[in-house]
């Protein structure tokens, strides 16, 4: 392979897409002491993966091997080192390992907090986003990060989506869960309870109604149906609560949208908007506040939602699940949540 | 009978029990042109209610029987009349009607706003409180009014809720709504988003937790487990969130709930705090917001939360559905809703 073979972010758009037409998908392994690395390896060994994209596993090849020595799990993938990357990546069609040895593999004990540990996480979701902008990669998924771990390394982020930010700066994003049951985007996220009413805004919600309606397109095949969610109880029964924040900027928002084409109803009395049959005719949520939208998701679909961040440069999925230091290396942990977020990043990417 | 039979609220406790020591129960019949009174219907004529308590119907005998005559329904409960009620009501020990003939039978018509509807539906409210204030009933269960007929009837009130509220100037109570699967009270009800912070006080959420704990610990028939929701996502993260309200307020009324002996936890993450393995643990929840207690509970079961007032002088529940016009009368309404809250109100009662 000659160094002419790499392509820059400048390329057209099928540059990130293997020869059959498979996006590649970085998939980064998350902290080695905990379940990344097993549900990684299941994910290379899963034949349906590979029938829709090419997953590509951003971590330590020595610690891989460690841990599926121990668990007895079959591993066939090709491993490219992180110096043949920058000439290879272009050929990779198949499920595959990009070693970034950032980690004495030898040193690492499943479910202890190491700041070793918490940077070599750090390391590879770092490299996956290097790929993405170098449009190596059309999407990304991430297996889970130790947030002790990471501060313990001097990489001070909550979570993923703080590192993303950050680094790509994307003028409007949006994080959005989604499962079989029930999927809601955010108007707001982590910040307090009463900060929320002044960070709505017409054109804050118009992007998330756009970007929600854009991915549930991808996902759905079809043009999605939402709901906007009001921000008081019973969305503010025609102004009678609150500050009519109904009028003044959830309803504009939806009349925009919907003049624009777009499926949506609302601002919807919040309580009503989840129940069952609502929740059959509905693709998708769009939810003023954290709570408002990860309340009805946790508590119907705990184990099944993904994370999605939308309005990135290129699509990025999470498990929703955490590092479960208690059952690290054990085989125990269920690789399904990975799974999903991985055909996900696939299906937005294409 | 004589009027010494009478008893006043001064009497004992039992005064309001049977002579079996089951408690008498009012039902309100609701408006009469809803499912209120076939749900009635269906009530006398259920045995297993007669085995937990004596229910009453407060409404009127002629549209009962209207009612009854059209879907076939058995009718074999004795009729009292509003005028033998003050002699008759301690020798209640069947379930019985009250006759309080405020309405023309004749002219309702299933479905249709009325203002006599309106007016009948709230006269059977109020004889229901006035027997409760008097001792005769251990509790009330009420039928769902319409907004509408009400306020056309000149009685401006959203529901029962502030009716019982107004009537019975009760120091301190709340709502709770009540399912198999879940339960939640709320602190705050309805009042805009941004006011509810300012409505936190230790003073406030001790009272409702206090309220919660004793109502479940009589419908639980043992100790009740107790989990108390933070106010900002991830129950503010230590401060990292909000105004602090979790150090400031929830955390110390759930340590002096603690110090009372009250198994409760908290500030929870209200997003986590109802993923399916906590329900299982948890007997209910004591929400900050409407809409925090109520997403969970419209989502996980719509059709079978009961909504209860605490803090009244004697238990309130209430049907968790409206008056249903599409259907009235046509023999389709599930009385479960009914048959829960009256089996609520005498569990609450004795």
């Amino acid at each position: 392979m000659s160094p002419g073979a790499e392509q820059s972010p400048a390329d057209p758009p099928e540059a990130n897409l293997n020869a059959s037409g498979l996006p590649r998908v970085a998939v980064t392994m998350g902290d080695p002491a905990g379940v990344g690395p097993e549900l990684c390896l299941r994910l290379l060994a899963e034949p349906r993966i590979g029938q829709q994209c090419v997953p590509i596993v951003f971590g330590d090849a020595e610690l891989l091997h460690r841990v599926a020595r121990q668990l007895g799990l079959p591993w066939h993938a090709p491993v490219i080192s992180a110096e043949r990357w920058s000439a290879e990546w272009s050929q990779v069609r198949e499920p595959a390992v990009l070693d970034l040895r950032r980690l004495r593999a030898e040193e690492v004990v499943p479910g202890r907090v190491e700041a070793a540990c918490g940077d070599a996480a750090y390391r590879c979701v770092m490299a996956a986003i290097d790929a993405g902008l170098a449009g190596q990669v059309a999407a990304v998924a991430t297996a889970p990060l130790h947030k002790e771990a990471l501060y313990a390394a001097g990489h001070h982020y909550p979570g993923h989506t703080e590192i993303f930010a950050e680094r790509l700066h994307a003028p409007r994003s949006c994080m959005m869960l989604t499962s079989e049951l029930i999927t809601c985007s955010l108007v707001t996220v982590h910040v307090g309870y009463d900060e929320v009413p002044d960070l709505l805004s017409v054109e804050r919600i118009l992007d998330v109604i756009e970007l929600t309606d854009q991915a549930m397109a991808r996902i759905r095949g079809r043009r999605p149906r939402l709901i906007a969610c009001g921000l008081n109880p019973h969305a503010g029964e025609n102004g009678l609560f609150g500050r009519r924040e109904e009028q003044r900027v959830i309803g504009p928002a939806v009349e925009r949208a919907r003049a624009a084409g777009i499926q949506i109803s609302g601002p919807a009395s919040p309580d009503t908007a989840f129940i069952p049959s609502l929740r059959q005719t509905t693709d998708a949520y769009v939810c003023m506040y954290h709570d408002q939208g990860l309340i009805p998701v946790k508590a119907l679909a705990f184990d099944s939602a993904i994370n999605i961040t939308l309005g990135l440069p290129w699509p990025r999925t999470s498990v929703d699940h955490g590092t479960a230091f208690d059952i690290a290396w054990q085989g125990l942990a269920s690789p399904h949540s990975l799974f999903e977020a991985v055909r996900l990043a696939a299906r937005l990417a294409v």
